[in-house]
């Protein structure tokens, strides 16, 4: 059986249908009090991810947070794994990568505060490393409303060379467990 | 003595004023065939970094081009390294790093071809690094027309965490050659 | 199915028994001109590194020689992977790393020129990386006999923390094709 | 003027006779219950190694201890900076490299525990990404007494290619603050 979140651009993510919590994280980038400090507005995305960290993690997946430059990180409504990094981009010269590889995680929800700078460059890394990554936009919080529709954009571009964008209503009903079968009690007469 | 390059955006670059040639480098992102085909038009984008290259190389800076994923590099009229990537981040698996800070070149002018992705990812990544750098943005062909402005937006936003955007004609100006005093000649009576 | 390699020290190498193909890279560090030439003794080192590249070859596996610092490689009986490395060290500001993750090889020979140098400083980083590693020490030349023991010492002590030894000819039995069972021809009476 | 450590092998180190404490950092690996408690005997070792803290940190040179996976740091008698660390080379996915350079340290002081491979590891990619290193063998604790004279030797064959070694005493009165010259007071007649 392979499963697909709905709706995503410009392709059915994930390529393979492999969606299972054994090989799954979320990547919340900018998950500190610095970069959320610099978002126009935080409510409705940090509502979003926090939904997506409770699917994923009941789901077996991985809930990675990442501060950066020595900020302290922001709350999660589950067990999260910080991750320090000293840049913009979560993968430069911290333990993101070796994580993830160790751990197996090779399908990323990615989101978090500053849509176009540590979301997106810590996206752009993630996928010339090799992950297969669904940004979720409406769990990013951007820098400035200019620029949101064209980060979007820059993912989808080019049949998808930074993965695939979604949104988080479709990928908690993709996350959620495939229903247990309860066979039909025959009817008596 | 200090130098900038006028007009730069959103501060004048570099934020020294150490303009010289030993630690200057041309970064051509995305030098090779395919990406070369992938720009909408490379034209006027080519002309400027071809121009580029000569002044740099004249003030004995370096001039390196990134050849992607095994594809074939595209010509320059100077002798350039050329860095082998595996990746859209010239800087992720490859001696892009090693080479520039071997070579103690701080100072990056940025161009090339797919402004918004090998461009854009190397222009990340080498902020990360620690490197002062400058997006060259009519040296840089875009994927397409539409991303164009706000590729440039998102380096500019936010103070210049990607570092800064400028353009050919003001590099070209800031690159010349400090012209020597000429005594004017005493006329004779 | 398991496989391992007969003879391992400290431990039964591959630890998983996955020897096969598909996942297997022989990694010939200093395989260039400068190593080669500061080596003691290449002949009998590099009589098993060719045999070792054949049987690899032949199984589906992948031949990589690492070209130190700009250094012309050296022949090889098959084809392989150049990888071009600037330190001595060869997932350092290389593609390596890149390379073997893409390919899906899990499962390393290592082996080559300067045994206490590029062989070992490339295995070391083999570890962390999380690849399963042999030190072939046959088919390794040391850059002085004095250090030879204890280089491959250093990789048995400890449980194997940089993973195990072995020898060239009890790879190669290990790496020949299950032989096809042929039935017994019934013998007429 | 120009300061070497004496008796360094086999070059005076560091090469360019620029020892201040403003490049200077003075590298611990191994620094956690982990690795202590794998060393043979770490008091020696550790007394240099507290020595060397003190006086580096007198001078204004950095002190920066690595704890591996998650272990806790051991304590240390100056402020030291701790970067966590998720294998055995202390640059290996961790934010070393990063800090390093940002701070302008390019000459390493490197002692630790876990010789051979700690200590070791960390020094063969300090040596590749260009710092200059003296491996302080009285303040390295060797996981066996076998590969402790091997260690060091790896170091200093082939003219150097991974650094000097040199001792704690002769260390610690290269680091002593020059004199201030007393202009001698003229004896009264």
């Amino acid at each position: 059986m392979t499963i697909h979140v709905e709706g995503t651009d410009p392709y059915a993510w994930p390529y393979d249908g492999r969606l299972a919590g054994g090989h799954l994280a979320l990547v919340l980038a900018g998950w500190d009090a610095g970069w959320t400090s610099r978002c126009v507005s935080i409510d409705e995305p940090d509502r979003c991810a926090r939904d997506l960290a409770v699917a994923v993690d009941a789901l077996g997946g991985l809930v990675v947070r990442l501060a950066h430059t020595g900020a302290a990180p922001q709350a999660l409504p589950v067990d999260a794994i910080t991750i320090a990094v000293p840049g913009i981009d979560g993968f430069y010269a911290s333990a993101l990568d070796d994580l993830l590889r160790t751990q197996g995680r090779t399908h990323l929800l990615v989101a978090g505060h500053g849509l176009e700078a540590a979301v997106h460059s810590t996206l752009r890394s993630a996928n010339d490393r090799g992950y297969e990554c669904l940004l979720v936009t409406d769990a990013s919080a951007p820098l400035t409303t200019d620029l949101e529709a064209a980060s979007a954009s820059t993912v989808t571009m080019s049949g998808g060379i930074f993965g695939a964008i979604g949104t988080t209503p479709a990928v908690l009903r993709a996350l959620q467990p495939v229903p247990t079968l309860v066979p039909s009690t025959p009817q008596e007469a």
